[in-house]
Protein backbone atom coordinates (compact mmCIF):
# COMPACT_ATOMS: atom_id res chain seq x y z
CA UNK A 1 0.00 0.00 0.00
CA UNK A 2 1.30 3.32 -1.13
CA UNK A 3 1.87 6.05 1.95
CA UNK A 4 -0.85 7.99 0.59
CA UNK A 5 -3.49 5.61 0.25
CA UNK A 6 -2.69 4.34 3.72
CA UNK A 7 -3.21 7.98 5.15
CA UNK A 8 -6.26 8.43 3.29
CA UNK A 9 -7.99 5.41 4.34
CA UNK A 10 -6.94 6.11 8.09
CA UNK A 11 -8.42 9.78 7.58
CA UNK A 12 -11.66 8.60 5.95
CA UNK A 13 -12.01 5.51 8.49
CA UNK A 14 -11.31 8.07 11.69
CA UNK A 15 -14.09 10.27 9.97
CA UNK A 16 -16.53 7.78 9.36
CA UNK A 17 -16.30 6.33 12.77
CA UNK A 18 -16.98 10.05 14.17
CA UNK A 19 -20.10 9.73 12.18
CA UNK A 20 -21.21 7.22 12.81
CA UNK A 21 -20.94 7.81 16.18
CA UNK A 22 -22.60 10.98 16.48
CA UNK A 23 -25.48 9.24 14.26
CA UNK A 24 -26.04 5.75 16.59
CA UNK A 25 -25.37 7.58 20.08
CA UNK A 26 -26.20 5.04 22.48
CA UNK A 27 -29.44 6.11 24.32
CA UNK A 28 -30.45 5.30 28.17
CA UNK A 29 -33.47 4.08 27.71
CA UNK A 30 -34.95 0.50 27.15
CA UNK A 31 -34.15 -0.25 24.08
CA UNK A 32 -30.23 0.48 24.47
CA UNK A 33 -29.41 -3.45 24.34
CA UNK A 34 -30.21 -2.72 20.54
CA UNK A 35 -28.14 0.56 19.99
CA UNK A 36 -25.18 -1.27 21.86
CA UNK A 37 -25.16 -3.80 19.38
CA UNK A 38 -25.76 -1.97 16.13
CA UNK A 39 -22.38 -0.09 17.95
CA UNK A 40 -20.49 -3.32 18.48
CA UNK A 41 -20.84 -4.12 14.66
CA UNK A 42 -19.98 -0.30 13.55
CA UNK A 43 -17.52 0.00 15.50
CA UNK A 44 -15.56 -3.32 14.96
CA UNK A 45 -13.06 -2.43 12.98
CA UNK A 46 -12.69 -3.39 8.99
CA UNK A 47 -10.87 -1.89 5.95
CA UNK A 48 -14.08 0.72 5.76
CA UNK A 49 -13.06 -0.03 2.20
CA UNK A 50 -16.93 1.40 0.75
CA UNK A 51 -17.00 4.72 3.29
CA UNK A 52 -13.13 5.53 1.57
CA UNK A 53 -14.49 4.99 -1.92
CA UNK A 54 -17.26 7.67 -1.30
CA UNK A 55 -15.32 10.00 0.04
CA UNK A 56 -12.52 9.75 -2.45
CA UNK A 57 -15.01 9.71 -5.00
CA UNK A 58 -17.29 12.99 -3.84
CA UNK A 59 -13.34 14.50 -3.59
CA UNK A 60 -12.60 14.02 -7.34
CA UNK A 61 -16.11 16.81 -7.57
CA UNK A 62 -14.87 18.99 -4.31
CA UNK A 63 -18.14 17.64 -2.29
CA UNK A 64 -17.57 18.94 1.24
CA UNK A 65 -16.43 15.70 3.40
CA UNK A 66 -19.09 16.81 5.51
CA UNK A 67 -21.47 15.53 3.22
CA UNK A 68 -19.44 12.17 2.05
CA UNK A 69 -19.07 11.35 5.00
CA UNK A 70 -22.43 10.89 5.66
CA UNK A 71 -23.07 8.87 2.22
CA UNK A 72 -20.29 6.83 3.50
CA UNK A 73 -21.63 6.48 7.07
CA UNK A 74 -24.88 4.81 5.16
CA UNK A 75 -23.13 2.68 3.02
CA UNK A 76 -21.24 1.55 6.27
CA UNK A 77 -24.39 0.41 8.20
CA UNK A 78 -25.64 -1.51 5.09
CA UNK A 79 -22.33 -3.31 5.19
CA UNK A 80 -22.43 -3.75 8.56
CA UNK A 81 -26.47 -5.02 9.32
CA UNK A 82 -25.44 -7.17 5.73
CA UNK A 83 -22.64 -9.08 7.56
CA UNK A 84 -24.58 -9.33 11.03
CA UNK A 85 -27.05 -11.78 9.62
CA UNK A 86 -24.91 -12.97 7.61
CA UNK A 87 -22.71 -14.53 10.06
CA UNK A 88 -26.36 -16.08 11.96
CA UNK A 89 -26.62 -19.30 12.53
CA UNK A 90 -29.28 -19.82 9.85
CA UNK A 91 -26.53 -18.35 7.21
CA UNK A 92 -23.18 -18.86 7.32
CA UNK A 93 -22.85 -19.45 11.14
CA UNK A 94 -19.85 -17.41 11.84
CA UNK A 95 -18.33 -17.19 15.74
CA UNK A 96 -15.70 -14.95 14.68
CA UNK A 97 -15.32 -11.91 12.84
CA UNK A 98 -12.34 -9.64 12.79
CA UNK A 99 -11.22 -12.16 15.37
CA UNK A 100 -13.82 -10.75 17.20
CA UNK A 101 -17.23 -13.07 18.69
CA UNK A 102 -20.07 -12.57 16.10
CA UNK A 103 -22.65 -10.23 16.49
CA UNK A 104 -25.29 -13.08 17.83
CA UNK A 105 -22.15 -14.53 19.93
CA UNK A 106 -21.65 -11.23 21.96
CA UNK A 107 -25.43 -10.68 22.28
CA UNK A 108 -27.88 -13.01 21.11
CA UNK A 109 -29.56 -14.19 17.82
CA UNK A 110 -32.28 -12.21 18.16
CA UNK A 111 -31.08 -8.91 19.22
CA UNK A 112 -28.87 -9.57 16.36
CA UNK A 113 -31.83 -9.58 13.92
CA UNK A 114 -33.39 -6.61 15.18
CA UNK A 115 -29.76 -4.72 15.19
CA UNK A 116 -29.09 -5.64 11.46
CA UNK A 117 -33.17 -4.79 10.81
CA UNK A 118 -32.33 -0.99 12.46
CA UNK A 119 -29.26 -0.55 10.49
CA UNK A 120 -31.33 -0.21 7.54
CA UNK A 121 -33.87 2.11 8.05
CA UNK A 122 -30.64 4.31 9.57
CA UNK A 123 -28.94 4.54 6.73
CA UNK A 124 -31.51 5.87 4.88
CA UNK A 125 -32.30 8.21 7.44
CA UNK A 126 -28.95 9.73 7.17
CA UNK A 127 -29.03 9.91 3.35
CA UNK A 128 -32.93 11.75 3.50
CA UNK A 129 -31.54 14.06 5.69
CA UNK A 130 -30.86 17.67 4.92
CA UNK A 131 -27.41 17.56 6.02
CA UNK A 132 -26.37 15.75 3.34
CA UNK A 133 -27.08 17.61 0.98
CA UNK A 134 -29.17 20.70 0.75
CA UNK A 135 -30.47 19.85 -2.26
CA UNK A 136 -33.35 17.05 -2.15
CA UNK A 137 -33.24 15.44 -5.44
CA UNK A 138 -29.50 14.54 -4.70
CA UNK A 139 -31.03 13.15 -0.92
CA UNK A 140 -33.36 11.23 -3.21
CA UNK A 141 -30.83 10.07 -5.94
CA UNK A 142 -28.39 8.59 -2.89
CA UNK A 143 -31.54 6.94 -1.14
CA UNK A 144 -32.59 5.49 -4.33
CA UNK A 145 -29.97 4.03 -5.71
CA UNK A 146 -28.90 2.62 -2.54
CA UNK A 147 -32.88 0.77 -2.25
CA UNK A 148 -31.55 -0.61 -5.55
CA UNK A 149 -28.16 -1.82 -4.36
CA UNK A 150 -29.08 -2.99 -0.49
CA UNK A 151 -32.63 -5.04 -2.10
CA UNK A 152 -33.43 -8.37 -3.97
CA UNK A 153 -32.24 -6.97 -6.58
CA UNK A 154 -28.58 -6.22 -5.63
CA UNK A 155 -27.16 -7.75 -1.85
CA UNK A 156 -29.96 -9.59 -0.88
CA UNK A 157 -30.66 -11.29 -4.20
CA UNK A 158 -27.03 -12.23 -4.43
CA UNK A 159 -26.64 -13.57 -1.19
CA UNK A 160 -30.09 -16.00 -1.98
CA UNK A 161 -28.03 -17.11 -5.03
CA UNK A 162 -24.79 -17.61 -3.00
CA UNK A 163 -27.08 -19.64 -0.37
CA UNK A 164 -28.20 -22.26 -2.62
CA UNK A 165 -24.70 -22.55 -4.67
CA UNK A 166 -24.05 -25.63 -1.95
CA UNK A 167 -26.73 -27.44 -3.39
CA UNK A 168 -26.68 -25.65 -6.83
CA UNK A 169 -23.93 -26.02 -9.71
CA UNK A 170 -23.25 -22.50 -10.76
CA UNK A 171 -21.03 -21.79 -13.91
CA UNK A 172 -18.96 -18.36 -14.21
CA UNK A 173 -21.66 -16.61 -15.50
CA UNK A 174 -24.01 -17.29 -12.64
CA UNK A 175 -20.73 -16.57 -9.81
CA UNK A 176 -20.12 -13.56 -11.72
CA UNK A 177 -23.75 -12.12 -11.25
CA UNK A 178 -23.95 -13.28 -7.95
CA UNK A 179 -20.97 -11.62 -6.71
CA UNK A 180 -22.04 -8.16 -8.71
CA UNK A 181 -25.05 -8.70 -7.05
CA UNK A 182 -23.93 -9.41 -3.18
CA UNK A 183 -20.95 -7.12 -3.65
CA UNK A 184 -20.57 -5.23 -6.31
CA UNK A 185 -23.84 -3.63 -5.77
CA UNK A 186 -22.72 -1.83 -2.66
CA UNK A 187 -19.24 -0.93 -3.85
CA UNK A 188 -20.30 0.46 -7.18
CA UNK A 189 -22.92 2.65 -5.14
CA UNK A 190 -20.03 4.14 -2.61
CA UNK A 191 -18.81 5.38 -6.07
CA UNK A 192 -21.58 6.47 -7.25
CA UNK A 193 -22.30 7.56 -4.29
CA UNK A 194 -19.60 10.44 -4.85
CA UNK A 195 -20.82 11.02 -8.11
CA UNK A 196 -23.95 12.04 -7.33
CA UNK A 197 -23.08 14.41 -4.58
CA UNK A 198 -20.71 15.91 -6.84
CA UNK A 199 -22.86 16.86 -9.77
CA UNK A 200 -21.19 14.66 -12.39
CA UNK A 201 -21.76 14.21 -15.79
CA UNK A 202 -23.22 10.67 -16.86
CA UNK A 203 -20.07 10.03 -18.60
CA UNK A 204 -18.47 10.52 -15.40
CA UNK A 205 -20.90 8.84 -13.08
CA UNK A 206 -20.99 5.63 -15.40
CA UNK A 207 -17.09 5.36 -15.44
CA UNK A 208 -17.32 5.68 -11.41
CA UNK A 209 -20.51 3.08 -11.35
CA UNK A 210 -18.32 0.55 -13.62
CA UNK A 211 -14.86 0.84 -11.83
CA UNK A 212 -16.59 0.09 -8.45
CA UNK A 213 -18.22 -2.80 -10.40
CA UNK A 214 -14.88 -4.35 -11.54
CA UNK A 215 -13.07 -3.49 -8.69
CA UNK A 216 -15.80 -4.84 -6.59
CA UNK A 217 -15.37 -8.27 -8.40
CA UNK A 218 -11.81 -7.69 -8.08
CA UNK A 219 -12.26 -8.03 -4.42
CA UNK A 220 -14.34 -11.26 -4.30
CA UNK A 221 -11.99 -13.05 -6.32
CA UNK A 222 -8.80 -12.16 -4.14
CA UNK A 223 -11.61 -12.87 -0.94
CA UNK A 224 -11.73 -16.37 -2.76
CA UNK A 225 -7.82 -16.59 -3.31
CA UNK A 226 -7.11 -15.44 0.57
CA UNK A 227 -10.06 -17.82 1.79
CA UNK A 228 -7.98 -21.26 0.17
CA UNK A 229 -4.20 -19.46 0.94
CA UNK A 230 -4.82 -17.28 4.39
CA UNK A 231 -4.55 -19.00 7.75
CA UNK A 232 -7.75 -17.93 10.11
CA UNK A 233 -4.99 -16.31 12.52
CA UNK A 234 -4.68 -13.83 9.13
CA UNK A 235 -8.11 -13.54 8.13
CA UNK A 236 -9.63 -13.41 11.63
CA UNK A 237 -11.98 -15.81 10.92
CA UNK A 238 -12.92 -19.44 9.38
CA UNK A 239 -10.99 -19.66 6.21
CA UNK A 240 -11.82 -22.22 3.58
CA UNK A 241 -15.57 -22.37 4.37
CA UNK A 242 -16.59 -22.07 0.76
CA UNK A 243 -14.47 -24.88 -0.50
CA UNK A 244 -15.02 -27.20 2.49
CA UNK A 245 -19.02 -26.69 1.78
CA UNK A 246 -18.75 -28.41 -2.13
CA UNK A 247 -19.21 -24.74 -3.42
CA UNK A 248 -18.21 -23.69 -7.03
CA UNK A 249 -16.04 -20.16 -6.60
CA UNK A 250 -13.77 -18.29 -9.04
CA UNK A 251 -10.69 -20.65 -7.40
CA UNK A 252 -12.99 -24.50 -8.37
CA UNK A 253 -13.62 -22.56 -12.02
CA UNK A 254 -10.87 -20.75 -13.12
CA UNK A 255 -7.76 -22.21 -11.52
CA UNK A 256 -5.51 -19.86 -8.98
CA UNK A 257 -3.57 -18.79 -12.00
CA UNK A 258 -6.38 -18.15 -13.95
CA UNK A 259 -8.63 -16.35 -11.02
CA UNK A 260 -5.20 -14.28 -10.23
CA UNK A 261 -4.91 -13.57 -13.99
CA UNK A 262 -8.87 -12.22 -14.00
CA UNK A 263 -8.33 -10.33 -10.76
CA UNK A 264 -5.90 -8.16 -12.67
CA UNK A 265 -7.50 -8.17 -15.74
CA UNK A 266 -10.54 -6.44 -13.49
CA UNK A 267 -8.15 -4.32 -11.72
CA UNK A 268 -6.92 -3.00 -14.65
CA UNK A 269 -10.08 -2.07 -16.82
CA UNK A 270 -11.32 -0.50 -13.74
CA UNK A 271 -8.26 1.94 -13.25
CA UNK A 272 -8.23 2.42 -17.10
CA UNK A 273 -12.18 3.82 -16.29
CA UNK A 274 -10.56 6.49 -14.23
CA UNK A 275 -8.14 7.91 -17.48
CA UNK A 276 -10.96 10.59 -17.50
CA UNK A 277 -9.86 12.24 -13.98
CA UNK A 278 -6.45 12.53 -14.90
CA UNK A 279 -3.83 12.22 -12.06
CA UNK A 280 -6.80 13.38 -9.25
CA UNK A 281 -8.33 9.59 -9.29
CA UNK A 282 -4.58 8.47 -7.90
CA UNK A 283 -6.34 7.45 -4.69
CA UNK A 284 -8.90 4.98 -6.23
CA UNK A 285 -5.98 4.09 -8.48
CA UNK A 286 -3.68 2.71 -5.72
CA UNK A 287 -7.08 1.06 -3.75
CA UNK A 288 -7.93 -1.09 -6.84
CA UNK A 289 -4.30 -2.28 -7.11
CA UNK A 290 -4.95 -2.91 -2.98
CA UNK A 291 -7.66 -4.71 -2.69
CA UNK A 292 -6.02 -7.57 -5.19
CA UNK A 293 -3.12 -7.51 -2.85
CA UNK A 294 -4.38 -7.19 0.56
CA UNK A 295 -0.85 -8.30 2.11
CA UNK A 296 1.57 -5.43 0.89
CA UNK B 1 -68.26 -3.75 11.31
CA UNK B 2 -70.44 -0.99 9.30
CA UNK B 3 -71.48 -2.11 5.96
CA UNK B 4 -69.69 0.80 4.33
CA UNK B 5 -66.10 -0.17 6.36
CA UNK B 6 -66.69 -3.34 5.11
CA UNK B 7 -66.23 -2.75 1.40
CA UNK B 8 -64.04 0.33 2.23
CA UNK B 9 -61.72 -2.83 3.45
CA UNK B 10 -62.27 -4.94 1.24
CA UNK B 11 -61.46 -2.51 -1.71
CA UNK B 12 -58.70 -1.19 -0.29
CA UNK B 13 -56.95 -4.47 0.28
CA UNK B 14 -57.93 -5.94 -3.19
CA UNK B 15 -56.01 -2.31 -4.64
CA UNK B 16 -52.58 -2.75 -2.55
CA UNK B 17 -52.35 -6.51 -3.63
CA UNK B 18 -52.37 -5.72 -6.93
CA UNK B 19 -50.25 -2.97 -6.34
CA UNK B 20 -47.95 -5.29 -4.37
CA UNK B 21 -47.83 -8.07 -7.30
CA UNK B 22 -46.81 -5.11 -9.79
CA UNK B 23 -44.13 -4.05 -7.24
CA UNK B 24 -42.95 -7.93 -6.36
CA UNK B 25 -43.11 -9.82 -9.68
CA UNK B 26 -41.24 -12.98 -9.46
CA UNK B 27 -38.36 -13.00 -11.55
CA UNK B 28 -37.36 -16.00 -13.63
CA UNK B 29 -33.34 -15.94 -12.39
CA UNK B 30 -31.70 -17.45 -9.78
CA UNK B 31 -32.54 -15.38 -7.06
CA UNK B 32 -36.14 -16.32 -7.07
CA UNK B 33 -36.73 -18.16 -4.15
CA UNK B 34 -36.61 -14.67 -2.34
CA UNK B 35 -39.12 -13.10 -4.40
CA UNK B 36 -41.21 -16.19 -3.72
CA UNK B 37 -40.37 -15.92 -0.29
CA UNK B 38 -41.50 -12.07 0.13
CA UNK B 39 -44.84 -12.75 -1.93
CA UNK B 40 -46.13 -15.47 0.48
CA UNK B 41 -46.13 -13.56 3.29
CA UNK B 42 -46.92 -10.74 1.20
CA UNK B 43 -50.22 -12.30 0.05
CA UNK B 44 -50.70 -14.45 3.44
CA UNK B 45 -53.76 -12.57 3.81
CA UNK B 46 -54.58 -10.43 6.96
CA UNK B 47 -56.85 -7.14 7.69
CA UNK B 48 -54.80 -4.85 5.70
CA UNK B 49 -55.17 -2.24 8.19
CA UNK B 50 -52.26 0.04 7.80
CA UNK B 51 -52.87 0.26 3.43
CA UNK B 52 -56.47 1.32 4.59
CA UNK B 53 -55.66 4.02 6.57
CA UNK B 54 -53.03 5.08 4.55
CA UNK B 55 -55.61 5.35 1.55
CA UNK B 56 -58.43 6.73 3.87
CA UNK B 57 -56.31 9.19 5.46
CA UNK B 58 -55.20 10.22 1.57
CA UNK B 59 -59.48 10.29 0.72
CA UNK B 60 -59.75 12.96 2.94
CA UNK B 61 -57.75 15.40 0.82
CA UNK B 62 -58.87 14.06 -2.71
CA UNK B 63 -54.99 12.14 -2.81
CA UNK B 64 -55.41 9.43 -5.97
CA UNK B 65 -55.63 6.24 -4.96
CA UNK B 66 -52.95 5.54 -7.93
CA UNK B 67 -50.69 7.59 -5.41
CA UNK B 68 -51.61 6.65 -2.01
CA UNK B 69 -51.53 2.39 -2.82
CA UNK B 70 -47.96 2.97 -3.12
CA UNK B 71 -47.36 4.44 0.17
CA UNK B 72 -50.06 1.39 1.42
CA UNK B 73 -47.85 -0.67 -0.34
CA UNK B 74 -44.86 -0.17 1.16
CA UNK B 75 -46.19 0.40 4.92
CA UNK B 76 -47.41 -3.19 4.42
CA UNK B 77 -44.37 -4.16 3.01
CA UNK B 78 -42.59 -3.21 6.63
CA UNK B 79 -45.22 -4.64 8.56
CA UNK B 80 -44.86 -8.57 6.49
CA UNK B 81 -40.90 -8.34 6.94
CA UNK B 82 -41.08 -7.47 10.91
CA UNK B 83 -43.99 -10.46 11.15
CA UNK B 84 -41.04 -12.62 9.01
CA UNK B 85 -38.49 -11.84 11.43
CA UNK B 86 -40.69 -11.98 14.56
CA UNK B 87 -41.82 -15.22 13.67
CA UNK B 88 -38.19 -16.98 13.59
CA UNK B 89 -36.88 -19.03 16.15
CA UNK B 90 -34.78 -16.62 17.62
CA UNK B 91 -37.75 -14.23 18.19
CA UNK B 92 -41.78 -15.57 18.86
CA UNK B 93 -40.96 -19.08 17.34
CA UNK B 94 -43.91 -19.31 15.88
CA UNK B 95 -44.82 -21.83 13.02
CA UNK B 96 -48.67 -20.63 12.41
CA UNK B 97 -49.39 -17.05 11.38
CA UNK B 98 -53.08 -16.37 10.24
CA UNK B 99 -53.84 -20.07 10.04
CA UNK B 100 -50.94 -20.35 7.54
CA UNK B 101 -47.04 -21.32 8.32
CA UNK B 102 -45.02 -19.34 9.03
CA UNK B 103 -41.88 -18.11 6.56
CA UNK B 104 -39.43 -19.82 8.08
CA UNK B 105 -41.36 -23.24 8.24
CA UNK B 106 -42.75 -23.10 5.04
CA UNK B 107 -39.16 -22.07 3.27
CA UNK B 108 -36.18 -21.86 5.94
CA UNK B 109 -34.60 -19.61 8.43
CA UNK B 110 -32.09 -18.09 6.20
CA UNK B 111 -34.81 -17.00 3.41
CA UNK B 112 -37.51 -15.98 5.99
CA UNK B 113 -34.53 -13.29 7.20
CA UNK B 114 -33.51 -12.55 3.51
CA UNK B 115 -37.18 -11.72 2.68
CA UNK B 116 -37.48 -9.64 5.45
CA UNK B 117 -33.83 -7.70 4.62
CA UNK B 118 -35.23 -7.41 0.97
CA UNK B 119 -38.96 -5.95 2.02
CA UNK B 120 -37.50 -3.20 3.60
CA UNK B 121 -35.42 -1.74 0.34
CA UNK B 122 -38.90 -2.36 -1.17
CA UNK B 123 -39.97 -0.36 0.59
CA UNK B 124 -38.22 2.89 0.23
CA UNK B 125 -37.70 2.19 -3.41
CA UNK B 126 -41.36 1.85 -3.80
CA UNK B 127 -41.70 5.46 -1.73
CA UNK B 128 -38.99 6.91 -3.48
CA UNK B 129 -40.17 6.21 -7.27
CA UNK B 130 -41.36 9.60 -9.13
CA UNK B 131 -45.15 7.24 -9.45
CA UNK B 132 -45.91 7.73 -5.75
CA UNK B 133 -45.31 11.66 -5.77
CA UNK B 134 -44.22 14.11 -8.76
CA UNK B 135 -42.59 15.99 -6.15
CA UNK B 136 -39.94 15.08 -4.58
CA UNK B 137 -40.08 16.96 -1.29
CA UNK B 138 -43.37 15.22 -0.36
CA UNK B 139 -41.45 11.51 -1.65
CA UNK B 140 -38.61 12.47 0.57
CA UNK B 141 -40.66 13.45 3.48
CA UNK B 142 -42.63 9.89 3.18
CA UNK B 143 -39.43 7.91 2.94
CA UNK B 144 -37.68 9.84 5.92
CA UNK B 145 -40.65 9.61 8.73
CA UNK B 146 -41.01 5.81 7.79
CA UNK B 147 -37.30 5.34 8.41
CA UNK B 148 -37.96 7.01 11.82
CA UNK B 149 -41.10 5.16 12.23
CA UNK B 150 -39.13 2.06 11.34
CA UNK B 151 -36.18 1.80 13.05
CA UNK B 152 -34.41 1.91 16.30
CA UNK B 153 -36.64 4.94 17.64
CA UNK B 154 -39.51 3.09 16.47
CA UNK B 155 -40.63 -0.47 15.52
CA UNK B 156 -37.61 -2.36 16.44
CA UNK B 157 -36.97 -0.45 19.39
CA UNK B 158 -39.96 -1.70 20.92
CA UNK B 159 -39.37 -5.28 19.59
CA UNK B 160 -36.07 -5.12 21.61
CA UNK B 161 -37.50 -3.80 24.66
CA UNK B 162 -40.41 -6.19 23.85
CA UNK B 163 -37.78 -9.28 24.04
CA UNK B 164 -36.55 -7.78 27.46
CA UNK B 165 -40.18 -8.46 28.53
CA UNK B 166 -40.01 -12.01 29.63
CA UNK B 167 -37.08 -10.95 32.03
CA UNK B 168 -37.94 -7.51 33.20
CA UNK B 169 -40.86 -6.13 34.48
CA UNK B 170 -42.16 -3.32 33.11
CA UNK B 171 -44.93 -0.52 34.58
CA UNK B 172 -47.50 1.01 32.50
CA UNK B 173 -45.71 3.45 31.33
CA UNK B 174 -43.14 1.20 29.86
CA UNK B 175 -45.71 -1.02 28.63
CA UNK B 176 -47.46 1.89 26.76
CA UNK B 177 -44.11 3.52 25.55
CA UNK B 178 -43.28 -0.30 24.19
CA UNK B 179 -46.13 -0.47 22.38
CA UNK B 180 -45.98 2.71 20.97
CA UNK B 181 -42.39 2.31 19.57
CA UNK B 182 -43.59 -1.41 18.34
CA UNK B 183 -47.22 -0.96 16.91
CA UNK B 184 -48.11 2.51 16.86
CA UNK B 185 -45.22 3.71 15.01
CA UNK B 186 -45.87 2.39 11.89
CA UNK B 187 -49.95 2.65 12.03
CA UNK B 188 -49.48 6.40 12.66
CA UNK B 189 -47.07 6.78 9.93
CA UNK B 190 -49.85 5.10 7.82
CA UNK B 191 -52.25 7.95 8.88
CA UNK B 192 -49.61 11.17 8.68
CA UNK B 193 -48.82 9.34 5.12
CA UNK B 194 -52.26 10.58 3.87
CA UNK B 195 -52.02 13.67 5.18
CA UNK B 196 -48.12 13.95 3.52
CA UNK B 197 -49.42 12.98 0.09
CA UNK B 198 -52.56 15.49 0.88
CA UNK B 199 -50.61 18.53 1.88
CA UNK B 200 -52.21 18.46 4.94
CA UNK B 201 -51.51 21.26 7.18
CA UNK B 202 -50.03 20.94 10.50
CA UNK B 203 -52.86 20.62 12.63
CA UNK B 204 -54.03 18.32 10.15
CA UNK B 205 -51.12 15.96 10.07
CA UNK B 206 -50.37 16.14 13.87
CA UNK B 207 -54.46 15.37 14.64
CA UNK B 208 -53.78 12.12 11.84
CA UNK B 209 -50.64 11.35 13.47
CA UNK B 210 -52.45 11.11 16.79
CA UNK B 211 -55.34 9.33 15.75
CA UNK B 212 -52.83 6.81 14.31
CA UNK B 213 -50.80 6.20 17.83
CA UNK B 214 -53.95 6.04 19.78
CA UNK B 215 -55.93 3.66 17.30
CA UNK B 216 -52.37 1.61 17.43
CA UNK B 217 -52.43 1.77 21.65
CA UNK B 218 -56.30 0.53 21.11
CA UNK B 219 -55.72 -1.89 18.75
CA UNK B 220 -52.92 -3.57 21.18
CA UNK B 221 -54.95 -3.08 24.03
CA UNK B 222 -57.23 -5.38 22.44
CA UNK B 223 -54.72 -7.86 20.67
CA UNK B 224 -53.94 -8.60 24.73
CA UNK B 225 -57.24 -8.73 25.88
CA UNK B 226 -58.05 -11.37 22.17
CA UNK B 227 -54.67 -13.36 23.17
CA UNK B 228 -56.29 -14.18 26.96
CA UNK B 229 -59.90 -14.19 25.57
CA UNK B 230 -59.57 -16.20 21.91
CA UNK B 231 -58.78 -19.85 20.85
CA UNK B 232 -55.89 -20.23 18.64
CA UNK B 233 -58.26 -21.64 15.89
CA UNK B 234 -60.19 -18.12 16.07
CA UNK B 235 -56.82 -16.06 16.06
CA UNK B 236 -54.79 -18.28 13.52
CA UNK B 237 -52.06 -18.70 15.56
CA UNK B 238 -50.70 -19.30 19.57
CA UNK B 239 -52.48 -17.41 21.61
CA UNK B 240 -51.93 -16.83 25.29
CA UNK B 241 -48.10 -16.76 24.43
CA UNK B 242 -47.49 -13.78 26.72
CA UNK B 243 -49.09 -14.81 29.72
CA UNK B 244 -47.40 -18.03 29.25
CA UNK B 245 -43.95 -16.09 29.43
CA UNK B 246 -44.79 -14.36 32.40
CA UNK B 247 -44.84 -11.33 30.70
CA UNK B 248 -46.59 -7.83 32.20
CA UNK B 249 -49.17 -6.49 29.04
CA UNK B 250 -51.90 -4.46 29.78
CA UNK B 251 -54.02 -7.39 31.07
CA UNK B 252 -51.69 -7.88 34.05
CA UNK B 253 -51.20 -4.53 34.98
CA UNK B 254 -54.86 -3.09 34.46
CA UNK B 255 -57.46 -6.13 34.93
CA UNK B 256 -59.50 -7.11 31.92
CA UNK B 257 -62.07 -4.62 32.66
CA UNK B 258 -58.99 -1.91 33.12
CA UNK B 259 -57.94 -2.85 29.92
CA UNK B 260 -61.50 -2.72 27.95
CA UNK B 261 -61.97 0.69 29.34
CA UNK B 262 -58.43 1.73 28.30
CA UNK B 263 -59.57 0.76 25.08
CA UNK B 264 -62.46 2.63 24.83
CA UNK B 265 -60.81 5.82 26.18
CA UNK B 266 -58.32 5.85 23.27
CA UNK B 267 -60.89 5.37 20.69
CA UNK B 268 -62.91 7.93 21.84
CA UNK B 269 -60.18 10.02 22.17
CA UNK B 270 -58.93 9.22 18.67
CA UNK B 271 -62.06 9.47 17.16
CA UNK B 272 -62.51 13.07 18.66
CA UNK B 273 -59.31 14.33 17.06
CA UNK B 274 -60.75 13.46 13.83
CA UNK B 275 -64.26 16.61 14.68
CA UNK B 276 -61.92 18.98 12.09
CA UNK B 277 -62.52 16.64 8.87
CA UNK B 278 -66.44 16.09 9.89
CA UNK B 279 -68.36 13.72 8.18
CA UNK B 280 -66.27 13.09 5.62
CA UNK B 281 -64.00 10.67 8.25
CA UNK B 282 -66.61 8.71 8.71
CA UNK B 283 -64.56 5.62 7.78
CA UNK B 284 -61.59 6.33 9.71
CA UNK B 285 -63.93 6.76 13.27
CA UNK B 286 -65.97 3.31 12.27
CA UNK B 287 -62.46 1.40 11.77
CA UNK B 288 -61.16 2.73 15.19
CA UNK B 289 -64.63 1.15 17.15
CA UNK B 290 -63.67 -2.15 14.75
CA UNK B 291 -60.06 -2.38 16.16
CA UNK B 292 -61.24 -2.72 19.77
CA UNK B 293 -64.37 -4.93 18.86
CA UNK B 294 -62.56 -7.13 16.39
CA UNK B 295 -65.21 -10.03 16.00
CA UNK B 296 -68.33 -7.71 15.15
Amino acid sequence: MTPELKDALTRSSAEVEAAMDALVPLPQSLEARVYNSMRYSLFAGGKRLRPFLVMASGDLFHVPRENSVRAAAAIEMIHTYSLIHDDLPCMDDDDLRRGKPTNHRQFDEATAVLAGDALQPKAFQTLLDPATDRDPLIRLELARTLADAAGAEGMVGGQMIDLQAETTSYGLDQITRLQNMKTGALIAWSCEAGAILGHATDTERAALRGYGLEVGLAFQIADDILDVEGSPEEMGKATAKDADAGKETFITLMGLDGARKRARELVDSAVARLDLFGQRAFLLKDVAAYVIDRRS
